[in-house]
């Protein structure tokens, strides 16, 4: 049987850091006078009280959390931030309707970014500040879910390329996830913070230096401006944020190893090695696609190039051009890019380069096997052998995740979109990345969704946050049945 | 070292087989006048004079053919054929183009059906009967492959799917092609055969029953009507062609089974009740949407319903109504169907049941891998277990068909059409169905299209009739370097 109380225990806490996390929102509120302080104060208040009671009625609950709680855990904590999280929307009649509020506070939480605001600049500061830390904390949850908790529990087959040793014996596994986390949340905000300082000195308000370090280094990709990035025409933002950008896609065991300075187990890791050239060619081959189409300034269009790649590689979703202006070609192209994702054991979503990896050398080997039918032919990742357990489950991701985006897609027709549309926002729903094509482009908004659709929609950037197999392991009776 | 005048022998001996298949266009063209008689008498002595000097030329070369040679006269084959099954149209200037009767001969022998022709019916009778001859003998072709040939090759995964027993000794491999070959083949030529009595007495003219006895058996989907099978305005011929679509996209070897009275067996093929539980369900599905869609009379729906998801199935690609003019959501749901093929060891192409299967019953073993992590969790088709090493290959073929259908339609996209027509153009042609979506609709054709888009187009149905593996093998160096 499954434990409730460990569960509601776990979820009375985090209802409670939730409440907390909502003070600096106030304080921004009342810096500004901003109209919305007691909306935010209620809000928190609501959160303490109502976690603050769950958490201490099943204080005294055995901590024995097994495999399958913590299923449970990894899912309702996710549906948990999305209603409490909503309420500063709701309250302060910034987002008066429910399925747009839960939307908004979904594309948050999963770090996705896609929003249904039209004019995002009319939201009272608090509110505003609310909306990016939302996607703070989903990124520093997933982090820590992806680093030091998946692993044990198995989840998505990539566990053993983002943890740092093979796998740790049942006995010592609470200090061990304990300690890992608090390297990682260091490490994630140290890196918020320098950003906020860096934003500020290089021009932006500090009210906008904070927003927008909060939503880059959790590659969610919310902006204050409604032209997001493109409102600031300072080269070096530019490339502050590009910089942050790629750090925020890369596998924080890595960024701890560099701040250690072991830098060679850094370009040991063929994922890293693999994201990091990958984005050298896409950048050099679209920056050539695009000075070719729309001949201009060198340095504007790579720079252009640069954000647009690295901003959809590592689903943050911020942009400072309509990538869809160009040509049919170099639109698909940048569709696809909704499929890419950056390193595993990172903010980013979407599909990683571990898995494209594994899918690319696995590739190349099965023509090696076609050849010689009776060798035996590794697949070898960072060194290591990679047993053909994780191979298959890898590709079975691989297909699950386009079999849905096929599916969503089906759905969305259905109910009413064009095609494209319809492919856009499934994509970059599933792939948590935030604008995508056709009615979705980069500088639509998703308003006009219907109720239903903002809902769908809204799932699929929960299951593609949660690593599919997460989420959609619930729905099965194996899960229900095993005991 | 590669034999290549071993090769070259088999390749002779295709050509003349090629030149004798001509005879009947030859003779219908006397029959009818139809003024291509000296153009195809010309072309069938070519390939004769031409295919008997390789023949007897490399007669005294050793029968040894092993693997590599194998893959290179299954790939040359299909090349070679091409090359001179174009020369009646060029010949007859009813094609003039060169790239336009290579497509259109492609298109022929791959069993796709795709056509650059505006005005069908404008040619006369003879080049239409060896246009419909292509079909069937690509048909031929490619069962003797895949149902005798493949299993020793070990291309594509679904080898032991196809093949009657696990795996011939070396030394007997010669006879049981041959047996098995004949089999087929003769089943293949009965049910045609049977076929053309049946669209005769059902009203076709003699000419029209046997063009499309040809191309139905081979599910190519050529037709002598500009309107495909929607000019017969015939309930009977339609489910006549339905029930022939179904029996062409069945296993050979079922079929075989089926003509020996074990029909036992046929319903405890896995695959077989994949394809037949699906195609119900597709049908009844699709026909109760077209009929809340557009309402009418009940059995014209469910019929052009039928007969629209049974040709997209068996990738014939025949048409009787256009299914894109229904509703996004429908047309999504047709244009999947262009990913699906029936079974493996028929005439249909595309990704095929077996694969399918073996991907959905994967998928839901692991989530039973995810909660039973110790357990061992086999994956069996038709009762036996299935090897890790064959899932892996099966569903790196899915993954590489999905990436071979995104960089094609790139490349398509680049080369100027919209996103809609070159997923369409690319996915149809890799699945070797014939009609699709956007600009090459069910109602269209694909002479629009640049000569590099054709040749393109080209290459990849050729890469999809191969099953990938065959074709792109011969571009790694595992293969040059093989001893
Ligand atoms: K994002
Ligand atoms: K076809």
């Amino acid at each position: 049987m499954i434990h409730y109380k460990a569960i509601l225990k776990v979820m009375g806490g985090l209802m409670m850091l939730l409440g907390i996390l909502m003070f600096p929102s106030i304080a921004f509120s009342y810096y500004y006078q901003s109209g919305d302080q007691i909306t935010l104060i209620g809000s928190a208040l609501i959160c303490l009280a109502v976690g603050g009671t769950f958490f201490y009625s099943f204080a005294k609950q055995d901590q024995n959390i097994r495999k399958r709680e913590g299923y449970m855990i990894v899912a309702s904590s996710w549906v948990v931030m999305s209603v409490f999280g909503m309420m500063p929307y709701i309250f302060s009649g910034s987002i008066p309707v429910v399925s747009d509020a839960i939307f908004e506070t979904v594309s948050g939480f999963t770090t996705t970014g896609a929003s249904i605001l039209t004019d995002i600049e009319r939201l009272p500061e608090g509110i505003l500040l609310w909306r990016s830390m939302t996607q703070w904390i989903g990124g520093l949850g997933i982090i820590v879910l992806t680093v030091a908790i998946f692993p044990l529990l198995g989840i998505g087959g990539i566990e053993l390329f983002v943890a740092e040793s093979p796998g740790p014996t049942s006995d010592k596994v609470h200090p061990r996830i304990r300690e890992t986390a608090k390297r990682l949340w260091l490490i994630y905000f140290g890196l918020t913070l320098a950003l906020v300082a860096l934003y500020y000195l290089e021009g932006m308000t500090f009210f906008d230096a904070m927003n927008h370090a909060l939503t880059t280094m959790s590659t969610g990709g919310f902006s204050t401006k409604n032209a997001s990035m493109a409102y600031f025409d300072s080269p070096v933002i530019h490339y502050t944020a590009i910089l942050f950008m790629f750090l925020a896609g890369t596998n924080f065991t890595l960024l701890y190893f560099a701040f250690k300075g072991r830098f060679r187990r850094i370009w040991a890791s063929d994922e890293f090695r693999a994201y990091s050239i990958s984005l050298i060619l896409l950048i050099c081959g679209i920056a050539a696609a695009m000075y070719y189409l729309v001949p201009g300034e060198v340095e504007p269009t790579f720079r252009k190039a640069m954000f647009q790649v690295v901003s959809l590689v590592t689903t943050t979703g911020y942009v400072t051009a309509d990538y869809t202006a160009y040509s049919n070609g170099l639109t698909i192209v940048f569709f696809m890019l909704l499929f890419m994702g950056a390193c595993a054991g990172s903010t980013s979503g979407s599909i990683k380069f571990i898995r494209h990896l594994t899918f690319v050398k696995n590739s190349t080997l099965e023509f090696k096997r076609i050849v010689h039918p009776r060798a035996v032919v590794p697949l070898k990742i960072n060194g290591e052998r990679v047993t053909g357990k994780i191979i298959t489950h890898i590709m079975n991701f691989l297909l699950l995740y386009l079999m849905i985006f096929v599916l969503g897609s089906i759905v969305m027709s259905i109910a009413g979109y064009d095609l494209i549309t319809s492919f856009g926002a499934v994509a970059t729903s599933l792939g948590n990345v935030g604008p995508a094509i056709g009615r979705v482009g980069p500088v639509d908004n998703f308003a006009f969704f219907s109720p239903f659709a903002k809902l769908f929609l809204s799932f699929l950037m929960l299951l593609g946050r949660l690593e599919l197999f997460t989420i959609l392991v619930l729905f099965t009776p194996y899960f229900w049945r095993a005991n």
